[in-house]
């Protein structure tokens, strides 16, 4: 059965809505009452005063109307019997919030078998326990708990990500929303009593909102379906993944963590391979990586570079090596264009250095008649905002070379002047990275996709 | 001879102030009348309109007293002359700001050698052509001459930056100014007509305020000298390399761009081994390194890690077995101290995994019995402020492990409110990372300079 329902709910009831503020219970129901969530919400409690001026039911049962998604948010010793009321009411979609289950022991783990036994052969549908649930920026449905002063929601975009941990999803969203990196939909399924990393691949990978898929996992109960899932989704929509516990130590904490058998790294890169998996190295990779896809994907691995820092060229022209992308010298035709239009200092191989006086219609002249030839699949362009003459009016410059359908990708580095551009940048769908290495390392996992697709 | 006048002067003649706002010759000027330098300060120019409201001077020899720094930003065919007359003063340091020297071909070439000529034999030592000169953070010497609205300062620190390019130079001084990392002096030598990276290793090695060196470099022109220096020099300061032109693309691109036959990637790497020189694959590592030294050495390879998130623990704990650091589980004697203070279900293996309930106190007791105990010699906290009960109360806790003289390196990521505490924490003298993966490396770092600096 689908996890539409967890992610676009008609109705929803907040089991275990509570009436103290800062209390979990009282957060997720804030999260829909007071988060434009266009839905009708149902607190339960049984203390029926009413929260947030919404009339409360004792019981989910008390409920006449259909209920799509329910939240549980009550101790652990609790949960199987709303559960069950859950089954009875065929609710098709239930987020387990509370924690105490088998990641505190033996009793838990007990516990947790007995929510399998009452969804089994239902048509419900479970997310966690011990679960930071979903988030999905276009319906507003958001079950995550931590206090909001402290954790951010990033806003809409086109990046689905998927954690088997919350608090690495909860961590990242909040950075996420700080850099103004869109998300479309996000879930956190820890436990995985049900739902699992596959039902998720799955659906992101379905998801019209979803263009590239970002991962989070420390290891899969049932391999073979994860292959089968991840290889049919990655044909249409990039999953970039990081496997946490790829080592012994890592492997060791993973067990501790989420009760995974981590799998060894080799076994893990050999399922990349095979499924085009876009493996990520660490957190910042992951979302590199990512938001890279939000670019078209290039024909080839031919990259023209333009800076105005020779020694940030440099740097990008060694990442290109060990990439293995080619950085092709400008034909002569090309150069005679520059030429006119340059300053006689500009360096015209490639990289393309227009130096520290460069502006923004050198680096439209630069970056158009490269995409425009069929000398260059792809740019990078290095942007460094501190020097005198280049500001503001390069944002429009580069959005308009979207036109020539090649990937570009940007790289600024500084203080408040560079990351106010480097955010309208990325507003515009140009994603920007603060090292060479990492914009170059972005292309190159373009050219990789785009290859693994080809065949 | 040294190159302290740079840093230290007493007096300052700015040849080729300008009258025109926003001009270089201006903003130099304005840096030193408006920046808090104490020294006096001369402005040069043949139109002797008062400009600030200090007296201009006609020419350096117009000026009585003794200058110890002139800092030249007037057009590159004019100073051959004015640096004569900087000789025939005796001036002990020269800055050469302008640009249209080597960088821009044969012509340009001709006259930087003229200008070697000049000083031969002189008691003036040269920075540049085409450079951005110095900044000083402690006596606010600072020459830099991009627009202040984009390119800021760091605030005073003991990382001493070295850099061959002027723009990486202002890039990375912007971005450090943001992350509020402090700075001791910058050097920014670029055609190094005289002052080259030998000479700055040296003048940084006997600093003071400089207690770890991050260097930016594409190519030595004495290969003997720099390997005799930088190996007495790291024995003492850290030094950490970021070398560009390490491919065959980055070489051609450095050719280019600072006309430096960059060398091969292998006789860097053997160099640095023999040096000491620890070396960073991108500039997010030269700092993400260069600030770890901030912490004491550790005197072995036993970290403990303790967390509120177990994702990153894991992640973490990946990193540690990558990088050959160790993570002993704590024996039953700190274990039975821990049961005592945590919940149960709180991780006692390493890494510690305190789970989303941490708060500050447990994160004290976690990580002052491991620094107390012999059973480490390090530590990384790794502190999610996303949770709940986690807040401002940890800085202190944390600062206040300082007292038992071993490495602490925190990882935190997120927002706003994570952002303010991390500089709270950095401002304590406490190195925080944005991801597991860059605080485990920074360590091992410390390890690795540990164990070399014994042998």
């Amino acid at each position: 059965m689908s996890i539409e329902k967890f992610f676009n709910p008609s109705s929803v009831a907040i089991i275990g809505a509570s009436h103290t503020q800062g209390k979990i219970g009282y957060i997720i129901l804030e999260n829909f009452v007071k988060g434009n969530y266009k839905g009708r919400v149902y607190p339960v409690n049984p203390d029926v005063t009413p929260i947030l001026g919404r009339e409360v039911f004792p019981s989910i049962k008390k409920i006449q109307d259909r209920v799509d998604l329910a939240v549980i948010a009550i101790p652990a010793e609790k949960v199987p019997k709303v559960l069950r009321e859950c089954v009875e009411k065929k609710i098709k979609a239930v987020i387990i919030v509370s924690g105490g289950f088998s990641e505190t022991g033996e009793k838990g783990r007990k516990l947790e078998e007995e929510l399998k036994k009452i969804i089994k052969n239902s048509e419900t549908r479970v997310i966690g326990t011990n679960s930071l649930g979903v988030l999905n920026t276009s319906t507003n449905v958001d079950t995550l708990f931590n206090p909001r002063e402290k954790s951010s929601r990033p806003p809409p975009g086109s990046i689905g990500f998927i954690s088997q941990s919350g608090a690495i999803g909860a961590t990242i969203l909040d950075w996420l929303a700080e850099e103004q990196t869109g998300i479309s939909k996000f879930i956190s399924y820890e436990n995985a009593v049900d739902v699992n990393e596959c039902d998720a691949l799955e659906y992101f990978g379905n998801d019209e909102k979803t263009k590239v898929i970002a991962l989070y996992f420390e290891g899969v109960k049932d391999g073979k379906r994860f292959i089968e899932v991840a290889r049919k989704v990655s044909k249409k929509t990039p999953i970039i993944a990081l496997k946490g516990g790829k080592t012994e130590a890592g492997k060791k904490a993973a067990i501790s963590h989420t009760a995974t058998i981590a799998g060894s790294a080799k076994v893990y890169s050999s399922v990349f391979k095979q499924t085009g998996i876009i493996e990520a190295d660490n957190w910042e990779e992951l979302f590199d990586f990512a938001k890279a896809f939000l670019q078209p994907l290039p024909k080839g691995r031919r990259i023209a570079i333009v800076t105005d820092g020779g020694g940030f060229g440099v740097l990008a022209a060694d990442e290109c090596e060990k990439q293995g992308l080619e950085l092709p010298e400008p034909s002569g035709k090309l150069k005679k264009m520059f030429r006119k239009s340059f300053p006689e200092y500009a360096i015209l191989s490639n990289p393309i250095d227009l130096t520290g006086n460069a502006n923004a219609e050198m680096y439209r002249t630069a970056l158009e008649e490269c995409l425009k030839s069929k000398e260059f699949d792809a740019a990078i362009a290095i942007t460094l905002f501190q020097v005198p003459a280049l500001g503001e009016e390069l944002i429009d410059v580069i959005a308009d070379l979207k036109k020539y359908g090649k990937p570009i990708l940007c790289c600024a580095t500084g203080g408040k002047f560079t990351i106010r551009l480097a955010r309208a940048l990325e507003k515009n769908g140009i994603p920007v990275y603060v090292s060479p290495e990492r914009a170059v390392k972005a292309m190159s996992v373009l050219v990789k996709y785009s290859n693994w697709i080809k065949k």
